[in-house]
């Protein structure tokens, strides 16, 4: 194997075994054995497990990025509960390793980590801008799509944590608690209100945000 | 000056300063002159920089618990407010230093901040639980709990960063949003449904709970 490619081997071992299990666990020298190498060679590629587990973090990172591309076609919510399936999707196969990360601690926590989850953030965060049609959004939509993200981080934490909710209802409810939350700004300002109405005015009764008002009606009476 | 004294002294000079600036910019030089003494005989007291940062969130982490606390009376909306009040002054007051906490990184994030961040959010899951009188909570309510404790936090984070948005109507939204995510959940289960109608059936239309009803109807309509 080429160098190149010998270091995307390696990278690929690594993350199967961050994912599976906390990155403290996880031994240079059970990465070397699953990629059938010495564990000098491993050192040859990379300096320390540090550097390995940043390369394997950057793949990752990259994978669940290109999870968040979603068409610009047909109803938002329903485009959103597609997201929200790979999004859980990912972090099925990558549990134990997404825990360990987004619970931080000093295995996991360095400055390369920290900057890696941001530009994930930031992914999520400039496609749903991009489905919604806003260039330059208000604060207070910044702060909705912002801190929906950290609820669906959180939502996701929380299910890794014993699964004792089926991941699609998670799913479903984290549409909806994105229209929840963008009612509730739209509630307190007029700005969000017209957003939020152009946001709605194309979704079908039986699409997600349509299926959240039948939910919410019947809860009402 | 007592030892005792003496350290609860520098810890109260230490948390100033670290609240003011991300802890990394803080020196212990800077620490000494503030507290009037040497730096050595800051090393007589703390062992290093990290020691007494643990000392200082530990003491940050119970004053911030202590306003979680409030009486058992008056609708529930109108005690989270509350909480909501007190959780944006201490927000206030340690800015710099929360906002390069709860972010992460080399310099902050350690096993013990990590542990105590964990034992402020459980402070806070802990008192609602038992102002909504519930001892052993369905998963669909420990969900809705420990996310919408994570919105609170992400939601300072966001004010912090450049506070475009008045913090009386963030204490406000985010009891809102309590009751939002609430009513997603019921929408959603039958025991979440029951458990929703038990928080509201006391809830007067003028509290905050009430306010946002009045609101979202005028939206919808």
């Amino acid at each position: 194997m080429g160098v190149e490619e010998r270091r995307q081997q390696l990278i690929g071992v690594a993350l199967d075994l961050f994912s599976r299990r906390s990155p403290d666990e996880v031994s240079i020298d059970e990465i070397a054995a699953a990629a059938g190498i010495s564990r000098p060679l491993v050192y040859h590629y990379f300096p320390g497990k540090l550097s390995l587990y940043e390369a394997a973090l950057k793949r990752a990172a990259e994978d669940l990025a290109s999870r968040f591309v979603e068409p610009h076609e047909g109803p938002l919510g329903s485009r959103l509960l597609r997201v929200m399936r790979r999004f859980f999707d990912f972090v099925d196969d990558h549990g134990p390793g997404f825990s360990a990360l987004m619970r931080g601690g000093p295995a996991v926590g360095s400055s390369a980590t920290n900057a890696l989850i941001d530009s994930v953030r930031q992914a999520a965060y400039d496609q749903i801008l991009s489905h919604l049609g806003v260039d330059r959004p208000p604060a207070r939509l910044e702060l909705i799509v912002r801190s929906w993200i950290s609820l669906a981080e959180s939502t996701a934490l929380i299910w890794l944590d014993g699964r004792r909710i089926p991941r699609a209802e998670l799913e479903v409810q984290l549409v909806h608690d994105f229209a929840a939350l963008a009612a509730v700004s739209a509630a307190h300002d007029e700005e969000m209100s017209v957003l939020l109405r152009a946001m709605l005015k194309d979704e079908p009764g039986e699409g997600p945000f349509g299926d959240l008002v039948v939910r919410l009606i019947a809860l009402a009476s």
